[in-house]
């Protein structure tokens, strides 16, 4: 028999795939618990998911890797097949930094205080989650020190690089920095400019409605049913595996607006997943590239494409079906470009959200960088709220620091890929209307998909074949660049 | 640092628990692709539910068990860890006999043909669910053969042996004689009792309506809702783990009262799983004795207690509130008395019943015994349906041969355990009232947690501490007997 000239090459690829698999689980376990466990299976699962999660880091540095990995590296291989094996390289280094009993550690901690988490949240007990923060926060801390001894980079750079691989403080810094010397400027002169727009009463629209809604609106963006499936969670979120992708949202009968955006949202994350290239499933090379370019598919959808005037033009009708509902299209345009300091990042508009992530980048380099203790976190919160957006969080918990999901579950250094995404978001859309003109008129004529196709070819079909500053020059011809978001902003809000 | 003196036995505990994570993991997997997952989820699925099943054979098989288990049984130990430890043993020799080659392509061809056979059983698609039926059924004979070997018994009864170990066909072809002499006769003689009795009509009920009242029934039967939730499935299970049940059910609008039923017969299965010891759970000892003992909890739910007047007495106001269903008490009793000969297992009553098992086990003996190729099964199925209760289903596949889930996922072997689950349930019954006094006067006095309280102290809470005769013979004062499963029904339903 002969053998293939890349068998190294082969053997890894399968390796791999086996890993994939055992992701797949830990996929299904991560969705299930947020969106259909009852509480009482909670320390189970936990138990379950940190043996898995052990297991999984096991294969990522089975000895045989290193040989193999330097061997693959000698062998005839295609473009593609050498941007496999980089990103294999990079898993099984990822992997090899850490160790197996901390990683065990960090999901079992996760997991108790996330449970813990909501119910905490929804009672305003502080008191209660501080300890099982501290808990994921030490381990967290732990987990960035040994990166930074290996990879020779500060703690927190060494959390930020597992989200958006090369990202730095620094070039972080620089980039916020930048937001802040004008964004500030800019909310106030919108807020002074819709002071007097009128309000309107949003319609009580019972969850079942919604539900139904929610699913037109998934139809509309081409989500596809056959390959997953929306639910009702605490906390929304895109999950699943490309082949099964599971959305969950939430809905407020009192006002559907936020959680049709947020289905708007997770489902430009749920097409990024569809859309990936189905030839490397299962392989490292077929996964999205980063957090923030993920991020930046869903605010793509919510934000550029969801919150444009054709774009609700055809929500309208569905509203009024649905919901029976009878707000105009202008009005909805007016709801959907009201821009209201608030306190829920996950509710505010896109020109005020920055603001939610600076609080978060800052608090997150202090408490890593042992300059803020979890106890102080929130003065630190109530504070940088009162600065950025005139807001006292004082004893409000709940709508305070203890709104989000990420930190319960160790993951500090996520935050700043929702900024970094709604960044390369703008970006896309104006290469995007280089090459097939105003996306507004597309999608008035009937053409959404000319734009997902566009997003899907340069996007998503991209997998992690390249690295994100390859893939962002391939597609808008230069590397991040700010300035696009920023020009967005004006142009939308400006005076 | 002291060792612990029995510390062979604390590693396979150890070991085990380990083992019983991936497991959750797999009873999660099971649950969601029946209950949740969309149909195009199917094949990345059963590729990493196949992984799983490899890997957890992988860990019942380690190189150290051996000697490790032979080094635990010369500890000390106590008389509960030596059963566990007897458990242990097992699960690691019936691990042995069977290569991890087969047990992945096993779950492979089961999830195949399984997702097929949803749409195809809808469709009556014989010809299309025949060669993965015929696939399946190669795999299982290969195991049958290899089990057969190891353990010197018939390929059948090793396959037997899996769901409940010890039993023979020679012994079952015993038990099923004797129900064939008199079953078919007393049949006859109900439904000559039965014929001029008054039918009536069945209020139309919303799935909606009947998910309530499920739950209703559910928390009536002491279902722990903080560990376990309800959903619908295209066949009704009692999956997911101890501490987190996963039940499914399906509603006709039409007629609830099949699904009403269902719900009880799976919260039997469910209360045993809840009431498992919680000090031996993660461990062999602390599992479910075997499919006849779940199946005579289930049984016992749906039969002995659920049809019984006092039970039923409790349903009717229920039915009231939920359904807006005026049906009376003697109504509800005769309905759920009714002797009828029909084509669907899962819907026949309990005297119907086990002619649907004796037409199985002739067709599983047969099928991997060579004596009938699948090609011949709806033959074989219309020939012994006529036979056993005079009905045709020639041509009609669907409620025929293509009517269940076990043989699509390769359970070959499984089915007469519902039948030793009913004669179980008998005789548990027997010797419950020889104790407390007759169930029905203690349901209708409110005292059903006397019922569920002697259940759980003599079944649920020994797991496999006790081996299937041992657990038969302290709670009944003797092993299996028929006899009370005969004296129910004569009881019940005789002229």
């Amino acid at each position: 028999m002969n053998q293939p000239t890349n068998k190294n090459y082969q053997l890894l690829c399968s390796h791999f795939q086996s890993i994939s698999h055992f992701e797949h689980l830990s996929a299904l376990g991560d969705w299930d618990q947020a969106a259909m466990m009852p509480i009482g299976g909670g320390e189970a699962r936990g138990a379950a998911m940190a043996e898995l999660a052990k297991h999984i880091h096991s294969l990522k540095t089975a000895p045989m890797l290193e040989q193999t990995i330097a061997a693959a590296e000698l062998e005839a291989l295609t473009a593609q097949q050498q941007a496999n094996l980089r990103e294999i390289r990079y898993q099984y280094q990822q992997a090899n930094i850490v160790p197996g009993s901390l990683v065990e550690a960090k999901t079992k901690a996760a997991y108790k205080c996330e449970q813990a988490w909501r119910e905490q949240r929804s009672q305003n007990d502080w008191q209660g989650f501080r300890p099982n923060l501290e808990n994921v926060l030490a381990l967290a801390k732990e987990e960035a020190q040994i990166r930074a001894e290996a990879l020779n980079i500060s703690p927190y750079d060494a959390l930020l690089d597992k989200f958006e691989p090369g990202m730095t403080s620094t070039r972080l810094e620089h980039i916020f920095g930048g937001l802040k010397s004008w964004l500030p400027g800019l909310i106030e002169q919108i807020q002074e400019k819709q002071r007097h727009q009128d309000r309107f009463q949003i319609p009580h629209a019972s969850s079942d409605a919604q539900a139904l809604l929610s699913r037109d609106v998934m139809t509309l963006l081409q989500f596809d049913f056959n390959h997953g499936r929306l639910d009702t969670s605490s906390h929304p979120f895109c999950g699943g595996v490309a082949s099964d992708v599971r959305l969950t949202t939430r809905y407020d009968e009192a006002d559907f607006t936020s959680g049709l955006m947020g289905v708007v949202h997770e489902t430009g994350h749920a097409k990024y997943e569809q859309g990936l290239p189905l030839k490397w499933r299962g392989q490292p090379a077929g996964v999205a590239r980063s957090m923030a370019i993920h991020e930046s598919q869903s605010l793509f959808c919510e934000m550029q494409l969801g919150r444009g005037s054709a774009f609700l033009k055809q929500l309208q009708p569905m509203l009024q079906q649905r919901l029976d509902c009878n707000l105009s299209h202008e009005q909805l345009l007016n709801i959907y470009s009201r821009v209201t300091p608030g306190h829920i990042r996950v509710d505010a508009d896109e020109v005020t959200y920055p603001c939610h992530i600076l609080l978060r980048f800052e608090a997150e380099k202090a408490l890593v960088g042992n300059q803020l203790a979890v106890a102080d976190l929130p003065d630190f919160w109530s504070a940088q709220m009162q600065s950025l957006l005139g807001i006292n969080t004082d004893g409000d918990y709940k709508n305070g620091c203890m709104q989000d999901i990420h930190w319960a579950v160790g993951e500090m250094g996520y935050f700043p890929s929702y900024t970094l995404g709604a960044m390369y978001a703008a970006q896309f859309r104006v290469a995007m209307e280089q090459q097939l003109g105003s996306m507004e008129s597309l999608v008035a004529s009937g053409h959404l998909s000319s734009v997902t196709g566009w997003l899907e070819h340069n996007i998503w079909s991209k997998g992690s074949l390249l690295t994100t500053d390859e893939l962002v020059q391939q597609a808008t011809g230069e590397t991040l660049n700010p300035e696009y978001f920023k020009k967005h902003l004006l142009q939308r809000y400006g005076a």
